[in-house]
């Protein structure tokens, strides 16, 4: 079978860099470009030298016929960029996976009061899937368009669905106590992302509202089938990747933890990237480093009628690019875990 | 004016090296013995280099004629040490503070439960204040014993008392979801406390039950003047100092933010370590690195009825070695911030 | 073709876990047997959760005719054991590879007094290969047990070698400066290699000696051909893994840096595991992190006759278990990165 | 005593926010005015939280009368700042310590040459004093001007000085192999300092010439009475704080271990500052986190003819800010120490 054919908008950053990681070991794809207004005639592995020896390939300059040529491309890019090229692209039969927000959002509404542009392209809309393949598979295989999920979203998301399917919590008061690992921030140069002011550092942030609320509360409101108010307080943590996310949600009915268990491991058998651990597991995001995987543990605390969820992720892969790769294997009809089974790095 | 004399029962952990950190600079403190089974006869410049050049002190044998001679004794023990030697003691005139457990919690039948041992001088209790300065100062002053708070305990309760006092959330479902670095756990031999299992790592822990669950709401209790319901999670940071308790409570009140801002500036303005920051700003645990001071900040996320406080302090200080000499400084009749002006060590 | 059947001795610690990790995704390799006499009965998974879903395999006590029934044998164990084990499985057929340091030390009398116990079994030394592909690959090939590198001695062997077997530099005067993460230190339970004690510092240690010293100085010596004398300091960095290695030769002939740089890149050309950088680059251990790679750069200060060389590995890949692998390969006449090829993660 | 009236310009960076950490407990200091021409108007401790509750100051734009209002002004700005507003100072009686550059090499021709602008105030050159209490403690106490020396120069230094003095080793061929923490690279946003580009990782840099080889050689040349040729080699450490120097030098007479313990214990024997640590021991960056310390050890390996130091101290406190007010301290007659006995922060 002829390699699928990729190309990759914007590949400077975090996100980029890991899908051309996790692509070079994919055994069905070839990465045919890759640009970048700024670094054009940059080789990928002069800036990202983990890259060396895998990659001979250099950014160039954004061109459409390029991209036009290729199977699918992927947007590695600032907010508002996909959504300028992939009309043109998607009309010349390119399918896309934008690994920004340009069309997680379905209420337009929404979506331009939190990202403070207009959108160019609603008609689109109606050839997007969010994708989450633990909530839309089906829907991911014939899709022209996939919004790649963001990071905390995957992880909030993905902990809530079994209790809210379920319709065991109280969907008036979920929380979402969220941390995240500073290559969550981008590679971008800020003085709040230097290492010595992250570094031994913990804090809150983002608290009267994160652009990741709205995306999140979409996806709940699908798996409760109705209206939920969730808080959703996100983290820095002084790690390079991982997140990990405690979930808190009062039980309107009395099930047992074993119960609780039960219905997680039930709901998750077939996932190939959900991991329900044991009754008594902790999830640590070193579990989960550089792997797709999402791991996850439910707890009632005793005498309490709250359920405790905590769901860990590498932000970077099931929270970004490993979950693109995953898209791109259902669309194109592969084993979804095709080029996605590396094992975590521990320690 | 003479100098307190001051004896540490057990202090090759991390609390005690901290102790004597702070008290070297104490200009009206004196440790005359620090005492370790263990390690008599090694100095603790030789345990602990950072204090080279400070103290020319030896750890000694326990002996209770010295611990007499002193005005206040210190245990930066394990749980049950205090409570052994602490009768003698008083009857000596000795004050006691006690940075263990022993004396935390005053049902001593959830006190057994939890610690797993009987209590050996129930009698001592009359004696006994929590040493929370913000919640018992007055008390403090006149206490024969005291019993340091724990450090996640510290960081959720006065991150609380603003609000339980003014009645302002449902105590009924109060969420505390806590992270504390390393340190926390010990300076104990232990491979979950390696750095290569913690570092870039994040987990939940100790969800099912936290001995500091009930000590956390005895004190919730006092303030809300009845029985709260909480739910503690508590998590390991890759950190080595630190605590940070991000704490979730729903309104009863509609109140907006800047109400609740006032609320919290007023309850903490006559307290030398609560500050209360800024509307908006995000207390980050290294703003408090070293220094005895609790930040704190409170936010109503729009259109929610959910408060959000987060607090942060540093485990060591405030969370233990910081709070047991302001005690000391209280119980002694000293300036309550004497020793204790260290600026917090940023970057 | 039959997958290569593999038992591992001993792995409970990192380089039996990292083995783990890479012959997971080996498309010739199947585990068949791992033992633990402490752990016996655990799964592999259930001890290091990264596993999950990648085996089904549990601890078992450790048996010889399991393991004779392998194809090859793995030492993932304390120094002592593999030469235990070693005669009656080579007898047998089996090959081994000793990730411990049973037989790097080709002179006895300096092994025993390095290790501080007898050899016992001196005759099988002459079965023996040192196990570093870049100097020894084609006895590697037919050896029947590989002593497979300590992680200082690859990272410093592979930088000297160039310029030894040039005769470029001042054999009299080298010096090895290392820098190596906390995991090189194990899994072992030890204050030293607290979270608490190694984060946010910086200490060299074994300046005295350490039992990389003379497994060093016998690689040196066989590219010099001639008894070289080093200084090699190592210290402890705090990251989890890599190591790194800053050499300094006193040159004895006015080559240019771009002389120096031809003759690097010259002499590793075909070696698929010896990256060259160009010349101004700075290799770092982030640029290995998980691969099994070593990258290197080598310099001439201006105006000076020293040449300083930087190389860097992943301790537990290029200086553990994945050069394990490597000289499995190659005792089993496989493409010699089959398995290896995994991409470092950055960031 | 009236308080010395203290001036800072250019006080947003580390070494600003350290040299306030540290007066704001020097008991004869008192800062008046900080400039900022970026930050005039904002509170020093709303840039710097863990300054709230000790300065009420703000950031004014820099004003000539007021700063020769000053006893003492010190200028925390990047290179070339300082000596544009020196000369004006002096002439108004005020004295000058500069914490970066512009006065630190004597030879203007070679200072022009690696910091790549004219200098501005050779006249100035000659009421200048390089500010390294341990060789110049005399000539600083009547200095006008002192120039305080880089970070890696005072760790590089302070270790070889007993060496050379003694003319113990072969100046032809010095090695210093040094190690910064990240703080060392300042707080301007740059992509190479972000927290996702420098944990876990560890990198040589600056290997061809670092701004402060001219600055140690000019140290070393004073302390040999000749001149020495040095190859030195910057590292970039995963820590906040921190430098560790391990020297390198060829013994040209047979000293044993013990005599080189007593030459560096006699050497430093009244040194507030400088710790000479028992035989045997390692000096961790960590020992001096937050204080003015500098410790060190000094090794002989068996069997060989190379000295070995290993030297640290906190860049931003003896490196720089600490040492700065070590100086303030000796130019105004106060004890030494005053203001900067803080023990380091540990763990």
């Amino acid at each position: 079978m002829k390699k699928i054919q990729i190309g990759i908008v914007g590949g400077t950053g975090y996100t980029g860099v890991e899908l051309l990681r996790l692509l070079a070991n994919h055994p069905q794809a070839e990465v045919k470009v890759i640009t970048s207004r700024s670094e054009a005639g940059m080789k990928v592995a002069d800036m990202f030298p983990n890259l060396r020896g895998h990659y001979d390939l250099a950014f160039s300059e954004p061109n459409m016929d390029t991209l036009k040529a290729c199977d699918v491309v992927f947007f590695a890019t600032p907010h508002g960029v996909a959504m300028s090229l992939t009309p043109e692209l998607i009309e010349a039969g390119v399918k896309v996976i934008d690994l920004a927000a340009d069309f997680r959002i379905n209420d337009l509404q929404v979506w331009e009061s939190w990202y403070g542009m207009p959108h160019s392209c609603p008609d689109v809309m109606d050839e997007v899937v969010y994708g989450l393949p633990e909530l839309h598979r089906e829907r991911i295989k014939t899709a022209k368009v996939v919004a790649n999920p963001g990071c905390y979203p995957t992880a909030v998301q993905l902990g809530f669905q079994p209790l809210l399917k379920a319709g065991l919590v109280d969907i008036d008061h979920l929380i979402a106590d969220a941390k995240s690992g500073i290559s969550g921030a981008g590679r971008g140069a800020k003085v709040d992302s230097l290492s010595a002011e992250t570094s031994e550092g913990f804090k809150a942030y983002g608290i009267n509202g994160h652009r990741h609320l709205p995306e999140i509360e979409q996806g709940l409101n699908e798996m409760a089938g109705s209206r939920v108010k969730l808080t959703f307080v996100p983290h820095l943590l002084p790690t390079i990747r991982g997140i990990e996310a405690t979930l808190y949600g009062k039980l309107n009915q009395d099930w047992s933890q074993a119960q609780l268990q039960a219905l997680f491991e039930n709901h998750y058998a077939q996932e190939p990237f959900v991991d329900v651990m044991p009754a008594g597991s902790l999830p640590d995001t070193r579990m989960v480093k550089g792997s797709n995987m999402c791991r996850m543990a439910v707890y009632r605390p005793k005498g309490s009628d709250v359920v405790v969820v905590t769901s860990v992720i590498d932000n970077l892969v099931k929270g970004a690019s490993g979950q693109a790769v995953q898209n791109m294997n259902l669309m194109f009809g592969l084993d979804e875990t095709c080029g996605l089974t590396l094992v975590a790095l521990m320690p």
